[in-house]
């Protein structure tokens, strides 16, 4: 009898890396203090306690046990576009927001409504893994956009146009970028958004890190203030990060009424709505925990200044790009993979990071830090240790 | 400039089914009483005081907050293996269970992990509509497997392994079924797995109303204490109903540790973990509450008993198919489509159902009563509200 095997574009994944490299920090037998996790991004700091009432109370009340309405609960869909509307400068109306699952599922959601399998969508290379991974096991092709390390790992346009021109139906960029850090300028993300209404593509904005900005940077960019943005533009978000609750799956896309009918289709089919309650809670804490998060930005701006200091005194190491939650390192193994040296950091010094190779193709210089997963103090700690890895 | 199109797979969907029935309901201007929702699968009474505390409790921890395991929480994948086991009398491990958020999510999954755009994957006929439409904006492909409606909806065995030899990856089926409710016997689920295992196809049971089977039903099949069932198999199920708290979201996937592999790269995508405080809630409520399941389980009896009685009194309505969860009830208007009557149905007399012709091909004289969302009394309405529709 023949014998039944899984789809091939799943089982030509690799294994999902978080996992492996927690394998790592494992063998750490605690030599040089406790472990430092610069891996998975994870806020090191504790959700408010008013943020755990409202989620505590949400999940124990009977109305939030039934299914609720697919685009999410409107309470949070009416607090987010005000909350978007006053970053951005921008009109943005309960009618422009579908809530998620998580950020993973607002893209896999936005993949699926823009491309088919063997159609392209277009990623930065540095890219966030789980996009690669999430096209792939979908059958889209992936093409890459180059960044220039020297400066910053910021797209190159040219290499954006080419991709575009070949055909790609979205160009899916992450700013603050993820594993970079890497700020994209307001004028950037214009040219992209120009380039891919020229060619008829979507721009797909993850903004997961979008809180972490530093006080003063001013909004993000105007998009949302082009005429006609909706036919052009998906903005992707993650309330994980800025409230510490990414255990409760909490994301939202913003786009045009027509593109998230698309999306309700997707996402009835992918789990019919969000869990509903942390989508109440949330709502609650938006305006409430505003100062909490403020204050949280800061200090997340004091940790990327420990890192600097740090890294400045360390030969060898470089900081190629920092930005609001994650520095991009290069390494002084130049002989040596990322992989091998991330692996060694973490089983002999304690520090877990995540090599620069698992996002993208020429990346084995680098390693990903999520420095603002640590405090100050411990990322001090960096400057005795990592000679020693 | 060209203009941005989503992907043809999906705008060739229809929205979502439920809320357009809802909207039906919208219009009933309560002439007739109150109005009777026999539409989405909602059960009929409140969920248990104690889940909610649970619910709530583990809400509010901040050991919740943090990312959780891919394949679900630890103590909820132990406890569900243990309760599998029992069910089936087989040696069921937390290694076999994956944890997802909702049973549609738990299909999706296993649709990706077994077939890719351009495969085949079969259906019965009548199907549940997020299966089809699951795959179809995934680009796989449908066969439909004709059920008997003489013989109360059971898949047609002949169909089934035409389907098969034809290249079929997998065939997917609902039992106890929606729409129909059929109880699907261990007999011809042994058929089933023989007929899969032959072609080396994989068998996807989804067994969400399992918990309102007859007390007295005894294992629904004996498919997991089948030699290298493993490579074959693969049980789906929902923690929404028999708990009453859809709006958490949560279901679980039940197959080999190999394809949980495929699966777990599949989840890290899509929402990296089901999400963790309901996962715990209901770990804990798993054996505590059995004894108020198995008391709901008989007042669902009841209500089938209710519906039987009420429409062997009304001439020209007959139940085709009626089982765990809903009837398959044949309506008799001959010369009017299923949308016409349930329409009519929901705006004048107040009773909402769903056309069986969302439910597959040719079912135009079926409408699906979910009759375990009303209670006894309310299904003794229909006798005199039906005739007036």
């Amino acid at each position: 009898m023949p014998s039944a095997i899984p789809n091939p574009f799943v089982t030509r994944l690799s294994p999902p890396p978080i996992p492996s490299v927690f394998a790592w920090a494992r063998d750490y037998a605690g030599a040089h203090g406790p472990l430092i996790d610069l891996s998975q991004a994870v806020p090191g700091y504790p959700a408010h306690p008013e943020m755990l009432r409202l989620l505590g109370e949400a999940a124990a009340s009977q109305a939030m046990t039934g299914y609720g309405p697919i685009e999410g609960e409107t309470v949070l869909r009416e607090a987010y576009a005000r909350h978007v509307s006053d970053i951005y400068g921008a009109s943005i109306q309960a009618a422009n927001i579908h809530i998620t699952s998580g950020c993973n599922q607002a893209f896999m959601c936005a993949a699926i409504a823009l491309a088919g399998a063997g159609d392209a969508i277009a990623l930065t290379n540095p890219f966030y893994f789980n996009h690669e991974t999430t096209l792939s096991m979908l059958g889209i092709e992936r093409v890459l956009v180059e960044c220039d390390a020297v400066g910053g790992f910021l797209p190159d346009v040219v290499s954006a146009e080419r991709a575009l021109a070949a055909g790609a139906r979205a160009l899916a960029v992450v700013t603050p970028n993820n594993p970079t850090g890497a700020v994209y300028p307001p004028s950037l993300l214009h040219d992209l958004f120009a380039l891919c209404r020229k060619h008829g593509a979507w721009l797909v904005l993850d903004e997961t890190y979008r809180d972490f900005l530093p006080g003063d940077y001013g909004p993000p960019h105007a998009l949302l203030s082009e005429p006609g943005w909706e036919d052009t533009l998906v903005l992707l978000y993650s309330f994980s990060k800025s409230f510490c609750i990414p255990g409760h799956r909490l994301g939202a896309v913003t786009a045009g009424p027509k593109l998230l009918g698309e999306i309700a289709k997707i996402m009835d089919n992918m789990q019919i709505c969000a869990p509903r309650s942390a989508q109440v809670a949330v709502a609650a804490a938006l305006p409430v925990l505003a100062d909490w998060r403020a204050g949280n930005r800061l200090e997340i701006a004091r940790r990327a200044g420990a890192l600097k200091a740090v890294v400045s005194d360390l030969p060898g190491w470089d900081i190629a790009a920092i930005g609001a939650y994650f520095a991009f390192v290069r390494h002084p193994f130049a002989d040596q993979s990322s992989a091998e040296v991330a692996e060694r950091l973490a089983k002999r010094v304690g520090i877990v990071s995540i090599p620069g190779s698992y996002f993208g193709v020429g990346q084995e210089r680098y390693l990903r830090l999520a420095f603002a997963n640590a405090d100050v103090a411990s990322i001090g700690l960096l400057g005795s240790r990592l000679p020693l890895g």
